[in-house]
C-alpha cells in the first residue's frame, strides 16, 4: 500500500474522446502514446502516492507542438500534466483526473547563450547538468541545484532551489522571462532580458512555482553566474546537529557570502558513507562551500572556522581540488537513493520545512527528538543556510500503519515550521501533497485568491488539475 | 501646458455617491477630507501631467481603516487610490476616474524587527530613510534606495530599485510577505518570514509592482542586510558615457560584487556642482561604492580600477568616511532637483530604460546623441551596474510642440531598448505613460492575461483605474 491519494479527485476523471485521440495521432504519429509502460512511467514521481498513469503521452518538440495539444485538451476540457525527468517529490505529475501527459523531455535545446550578459535560454527539459555542460567553456555556470538532475522547466514550476540558493537565489530570483502555453494553447512570452524591469505584472514569477497549474512552461531565461575565481569545499563536523545549526545561524547573522551550507546528520553520513564508499565521521556535519577570489574564500573560511569552534566543530577538512569537491557534492546528491537503499523495498517521505534561520534549532531539534521517539527510520539533510531542511523517513509500503505515523509526524513538523513563521515547502511545492497545509500557512482569504486567479486563468480546469489547489 | 492625459479615461469619472461621503466622514471624521488643497496635494506626482484631483482623500492609520474605506469603494464602485508620499513618476497617483486617495503616510510604525533573522515588518506608509534610522543600532541596513525617500509601500507598488540593487536586488527580491486589502476589502496574508518558499502562486511578486491596481499593500515585510565590515565610495572620470558604461559592463562581467555603480554625464555632474556646492570635474564619471571585509572592499576597488584606467577613467578619488560619503551621495539623490533648477519653471521628463548589459551602451550613446541633435536640455544618470539608465528632459510646460517632441524622443529610446531585448521601465512602473509600450514590450497576450487577472481580482475596477492597463 502506498499513501492514499485524495479520493475526491480521483472521481473527477475526464477521458480523452476518441476525436481528441485521433487528432493527436494524426498529428504526432508515434510521439502520441498510450502504451502501458509509457503512461505508467508517466504517471509517477518520487512521491509515496500510487502510480496513476495519464491516458495518452505526447512527446513534444517545439512550444507549437505543446501549444497543438493545449488547443485540443481545451477544446475538449481535457487535463493535461507537463512533465519534466519526473523527478517532483509531491504528487505533482500523477493524473489524478485522467488526460495527457506532456512530455518535455525532447525539449533539450539550450536555445541562445549571452554570456556578455549572464543569461541564456533554454526549452523547458533541458535539464541543469546538461545547461552547466553546455556553458562549461563560457566561464559561467547556472547555480541553482535541487540535488535531482531536474529539467530547468520542472525547476521553475516547483520554484526549486537547494545547495546553491543561500548565495544565488531560488528560481524566483534566476528566472528573467519565459515562454508560456496558455490554458487556451496561445504563446505568450513574460519579461525580457533586462535584469530588472517595473513593466507590468511579474507574470514570469506568476508562473514560476504554479505547479503546470496555470499555463506550460516552454522556454526559460535564466541568469547565470561568472565561475568563481576560487572555489574550495570544507567539511565540520559536530557533537550534535544543533551545533551545526547554530554555527550556521551565526554565519548567516554575520553576513557572510557563504555559497553552500548543507547539513548532513549522522543517519545521512551513515548512509552517504555506505553507498559513496566514503569513510566520513558519522556525526552530523555541515558541508561547506566557499567562492570568491583567493583571498575572499580564505577569509570567509576562516570566519566560519571560527564561529565552529565556538560551537564544538572539528578543524575544516578540505576538498580543494575538482575531483574532491565533485566526489563529495555527488556524495551529498545521492544522499536520498543512498538512504533508501538502508531499506530495502521502502519508499521516502520527504519534508521540506524552512523557516526564519532564527528558528531553526528549535524547528529540527523539536523534529529530531519526535522522529527518534516514533522509531522510525528517518535522516535529516538540509540547505540550512537558507533555513530549509528535509526530515525524510523510510516507509514500508506494505504498512499502512506507518504511512499514517509519518504523515502525523509529518503534519506536527509542519504546524511547529508556521507556527515559527515558516513555510510547509521550502522547495518541493505543494504538489497534492500540502494542499491543506497551503491554506492553514497562508489563510483561506489568500488561497481563495489563487483559486480566483487559476479560474480566470483556466477557466476549464484543464492546467494539471487537482495540484496545489484542489481543484 | 503639461503632458497631455488619456482623454478617454477621463471620460470614466465615477463620483462619490452621498451616502459614501457621509459614511465616510461618520468613520474618519477630520481624517476624510475634500479640501481643495488637499485633493490637489493628492492628485499629483513628479510626472509633468497636469493635477487631477481625487474627490475625497482618506487618511488611514492602520489595515482597518484601509478596509473600511475599500469596501465602502466596493459598494459604491467608486475608486481608490493608495498614496504615500507622492514621489513616482509616471502618473500613478492621479485621480483620472475620480474617487477616494486613500493617504497611507500615517501608516508609519515599523511593525517588528527582528535582527536575528534579517527581515523587518513596516506598515505601508514608512520610508525607506525612516526604516534605516529605526534600526541603525541593530547592524542592519535595508539597502533599496530610489533616490527618493519614498514609502516602502510606493517603492513595493513599483517594483522600485536604485543605487544598491547591482548588488542586493530590487523590491521583487527583497519584499519576503505583505498583507493587502483586496478589491473587496478583505485582508489577506502573502507570504511568510521564511526566506525561500515553494508554497502556492507567488502572491506576493504579483502584488509587488501592481501599482494599486490590484489591492492595497498595507503592511511589507523585507529582508535587511549585515551593515558591511568596510564601506568604500570612489569617483572615477571619464572621457567620454561611453568609456564609463564599457567600464560598468566589463566589471559586471566580470562578477565583481560592486555596491552601487552609478552613471552621471557631464550635464548631470554640472548640476549637482552648482547645487550642492561641489566642485567635480564636469566629465561623465562613475560614482560608486565597494562593500565587503577591508581586504574585500581593497581587492574589488583595484579591480575596477585596472578596468577603469583600460577605458581611459582617472584615478579613483577615494570618500571613505561617512560624512564623504553622505555628501556624495547626497549629491548624486539631489540630481534630480539640482538638474530641475537648472531650467527655472521647467518640470521633467525621465526616461528609465534597462537592457542587457551588452546593449548598454549602445542604447545610451545612440539615445543621447539624438537629444543633442534635438537640443532640448536633458541629463543623464543611471544605475549602470544593472543596464538601467534615466535620459531626462527638462521641459518647458507652456510649450506643446517641445512635450511633443521630448515624447517623440522618449519613444525612440523605448523602442531602442526593447529592440536590445530590454524594458521600458526598469524602476519607474507603467502608471498613465506607458501602456502603450508595455504592450509592444510583452505583447497583446501577455497583456491580455494581465487585464484577465485584474478583472478577475477587481472586478468593479476600482483599483487604482486606468493605470498600467488602461481599464
Amino acid at each position: 500500500m502506498n499513501a492514499p491519494l485524495p479520493t475526491e479527485l480521483l472521481q473527477q476523471v475526464r477521458p480523452v474522446p476518441a476525436a481528441m485521440l485521433e487528432a493527436l495521432r494524426a498529428r504526432f504519429g508515434e510521439r502520441c502514446s498510450t502504451a502501458a509502460a509509457v503512461r505508467e512511467q508517466h504517471g509517477r514521481d518520487e512521491s509515496p502516492y500510487p502510480v496513476t498513469p495519464p491516458e495518452v503521452v505526447v512527446f513534444c518538440e517545439s512550444t507549437e507542438d505543446v501549444a497543438a495539444v493545449v488547443k485540443l485538451a481545451d477544446q475538449h476540457a481535457v487535463p493535461v500534466i507537463p512533465f519534466g525527468v519526473g523527478s517532483s517529490l509531491e504528487g505533482h505529475l500523477l493524473a489524478v483526473q485522467g488526460g495527457v501527459s506532456i512530455d518535455l523531455g525532447r525539449m533539450d535545446r539550450v536555445v541562445r547563450v549571452h554570456p556578455e550578459d549572464l543569461t541564456a535560454t533554454v526549452q523547458a527539459g533541458v535539464t541543469r547538468e546538461q545547461l552547466n555542460r553546455e556553458i562549461r567553456d563560457s566561464g559561467l555556470f547556472f547555480p541553482i541545484d535541487p540535488g535531482a538532475n531536474a529539467s530547468i522547466g520542472g525547476m521553475a514550476a516547483t520554484r526549486a532551489s537547494g545547495t546553491n540558493a543561500v548565495r544565488y537565489g531560488t528560481m524566483r530570483e534566476n528566472v528573467l522571462a519565459l515562454t508560456v502555453v496558455t490554458a487556451a494553447g496561445e504563446v505568450i512570452h513574460t519579461g525580457t532580458r533586462a535584469k530588472k524591469s517595473s513593466a507590468g505584472y511579474d507574470l514570469t514569477r506568476l508562473f514560476v512555482g504554479s505547479e503546470g497549474t496555470l499555463g506550460v512552461m516552454t522556454e526559460i531565461t535564466v541568469k547565470l553566474y561568472p565561475l568563481p575565481e576560487a572555489v574550495s569545499a570544507a567539511i565540520c563536523q559536530f557533537p550534535s546537529v544543533d551545533a551545526a545549526v547554530r554555527t550556521t545561524i551565526a554565519v548567516i547573522q554575520m553576513g557572510v557570502p557563504i555559497a553552500r551550507c548543507e547539513l548532513l546528520d549522522a543517519n545521512a553520513v551513515r548512509a552517504v558513507n555506505k553507498h559513496s564508499n566514503l569513510s566520513l565521521q558519522e556525526s552530523p556535519m555541515l558541508l561547506m562551500e566557499f567562492h570568491g577570489s583567493e583571498a575572499g574564500v580564505q577569509e570567509q573560511a576562516q570566519t566560519v572556522q571560527d564561529i565552529a569552534r565556538e560551537f564544538g566543530g572539528t578543524d575544516f577538512q578540505w576538498a580543494t581540488t575538482p575531483e574532491e569537491r565533485t566526489k563529495l557534492w555527488t556524495a551529498r546528491h545521492k544522499a536520498y537513493f543512498a538512504a533508501l537503499q538502508t531499506r530495502p523495498g521502502c519508499r521516502c517521505q520527504a519534508g521540506d520545512a524552512c523557516v526564519p534561520i532564527s528558528r531553526l534549532a528549535e524547528c529540527i531539534n523539536e523534529s529530531v527528538a519526535d522522529s527518534e521517539a516514533a522509531g522510525i527510520p528517518y535522516w535529516v539533510v538540509g540547505h540550512v543556510g537558507d533555513g530549509n531542511f528535509h526530515l525524510s523517513y523510510l516507509l514500508d509500503p506494505n504498512d499502512a500503519d506507518e504511512a499514517a505515523r509519518v504523515e502525523a509526524l509529518n503534519v506536527k513538523m509542519v504546524q511547529r515550521a508556521q507556527r515559527l513563521e515558516g513555510t510547509c515547502t521550502g522547495e518541493h511545492g505543494i504538489g497534492l501533497h500540502k494542499i491543506g497545509y497551503l491554506v492553514d500557512e497562508t489563510g483561506e482569504g489568500a488561497v481563495a485568491m489563487m483559486k480566483t486567479i487559476k479560474r480566470a486563468l483556466d477557466p476549464k480546469n484543464i492546467m494539471n488539475p487537482g495540484k496545489v489547489l484542489a481543484i
